[in-house]
């Protein structure tokens, strides 16, 4: 059971974990680089305080450092020589995982570390736009390694799950960048790759007038902060490098089965994401409430081995399972969610 | 003056066309291949005949053909000895016009064709789903070419600015099937390129647990019928083809930059689209309300020379301007967009 929990960084994200861990009284220490949001904060419960040597202090169970990535490595360094370690867990919500765990270990607190990467945020930022209700439904990815602490690994697993109320999967830091570069960080580049094009055109007016929902969907992501995407991008260059280049070779390929009238490549092309839209379709059918949902997906318990806990976890990720709670520390309750 | 209209389909487009146009005391005759949605368009005002000579015997001043791009050759070689071509200017709302011109100029019609395609429609089909709404603040795009008669031209135009109440630009059909396939055809592809490499990864699982608001928007298109995808593409597949590769080009291109962390490289990547970012941006802070925009949007006069009346029109498309209407034949009122 974890009764305390620190924030770094009360933006939207850091925010909101904070007011919804509040309402499940939950004690909250937070510190913010600046005192803006404090006023408004501990109107909501939460214990701002001024210095990262108070937050340390205050020895939360574990701490959640919500901060900007461009952050990370001076918040480490100033956190290594006060934390706790035996009191608190290192954790934090970066959207990449091998980078900040990089960092974390950089500053000699790789021991006390779980990676977590929550799915949920809009295109707002800061206190002010923080909500409890973001992260209803909301997944987490909590990443770990052969080093990671089986108890310390709980304890950010369970304030997930019986205090955020949300479910998790459980991935090593390679696999985790590699999944969000294809489901966001490489489609951000083709976005923005999809806008050059079109301004480059001598017919680019023409073809905006004649712009409708296709190009309204693909391209939103292209309007957003070009500094910030590029920032996400080159945090996970490699995985993004090897995908465009897979995509490139997808797209010539089509270019050229189109050029010949290949009707069996055209055919295949069309027909190979099948798999997905089946997929998203009986997504649909049953997830008109969330409640509809839970009710609809199966569940099975899963006994999970000391000797090779993150291999059994990895593998229920695999098959598209979430993690709901924790019966024991070692047998899981699990949704099974639709397989693509 | 136009006082009569024909509608060959009616399906969405046609029949939220037809129904429109009724709400605009326009005499409606309207031919669909079957007969089901005829009670119901009887109902709106719109007179269903049972035969395609009916529908020519009633001499519409403009016919607009909605039926199927499949269809359409079929329907044109009824249409062709029956058509009094004094009387009735042939036009269309097909997403292609050369190919649409080609099959109306092998059916003999092409003296009294006007190409057209309308900005308008969204995922549902049917009568059913008609609605006169669905033009609100549409936008058409005419196709003319060197033979195209000014006086049906001007017919087709008034129709669609003084009784649609809608914008036109005037482009001929390679320029308009470019800008087509850059703004949909080919971005149509690219979502089904990205659910292809989701679904043949043996992690699509954790990527699909992971996927978010960009993912889902980059990916919509690509749930859509395969099937009409395929048709839509191929229908304009040369063009398709030319971007397709051009954005291979550029994503590899990227993936080099990101391999080398050329600074120059990447900089020049995220700020190329910065012109569409801030057409973007200036349309949404003036588009509050279609009144407001109108009100924002400057306005100017063209004096269209009789010579030369095609590139005038081009030129003026090129430069993001819409006809808002014809205060005689050759002086029209333009509507001056935002430029990219």
């Amino acid at each position: 059971m974890v009764n305390s929990v620190g924030i770094v960084g009360l933006g939207l994200i850091g925010g909101s974990l904070a007011r919804r861990l509040v309402q499940r009284q939950i004690e909250i220490v937070a510190w913010n680089h600046n005192n803006r949001p404090y006023a408004a904060a501990r109107d909501e419960g939460i214990n701002c305080v001024d210095s990262l040597e108070q937050l340390a202090a205050a020895r939360p169970q574990v701490l959640f450092l919500c901060n900007p990535l461009k952050a990370m490595s001076e918040i480490l360094g100033c956190l290594a020589p006060i934390l706790d370690r035996e009191a608190t867990v290192l954790s934090d919500v970066g959207s990449v995982k091998a980078m900040v765990r990089q960092q974390v270990e950089d500053a000699g607190l790789g021991d006390c570390y779980v990676g977590a990467h929550p799915m949920a945020g809009n295109e707002s930022s800061g206190f002010t736009a923080s909500d409890p209700t973001l992260y209803d439904g909301a997944l987490w990815a909590l990443t770990v390694n052969a080093n990671t602490d089986y108890r310390r690994f709980i304890d950010v697993a369970t304030v997930i799950t019986e205090n955020v109320e949300n479910r998790i999967i459980v991935l090593d830091d390679a696999t985790h960048d590699r999944a969000a570069a294809m489901i966001s960080h490489a489609p951000h580049a083709v976005s923005t790759a999809l806008i050059n094009q079109l301004t480059e055109s001598s017919e680019r007016n023409i073809a905006a007038a004649l712009a409708a929902g296709a190009w309204r969907d693909m391209t939103r992501v292209a309007l957003t902060d070009p500094e910030r995407t590029r920032a996400m991008i080159e945090e996970d260059a490699e995985n993004v490098e090897v995908l465009l280049r897979d995509l490139a070779v997808r797209l010539t390929s089509f270019a050229d089965e189109l050029h010949r009238s290949d009707d069996a490549g055209l055919t295949r092309f069309f027909e190979q994401g099948q798999p997905f839209r089946n997929y998203k379709a009986s997504e649909h059918t049953t997830t008109d409430t969330a409640d509809a949902q839970l009710k609809r997906a199966g569940r099975r318990i899963i006994d999970v081995p000391e000797s090779e806990w993150r291999s059994v976890f990895l593998d229920s990720a695999r098959r598209g399972e979430r993690i709901i709670r924790f019966i024991q520390p070692w047998r899981v309750e699990v949704e099974t969610r639709f397989e693509i």
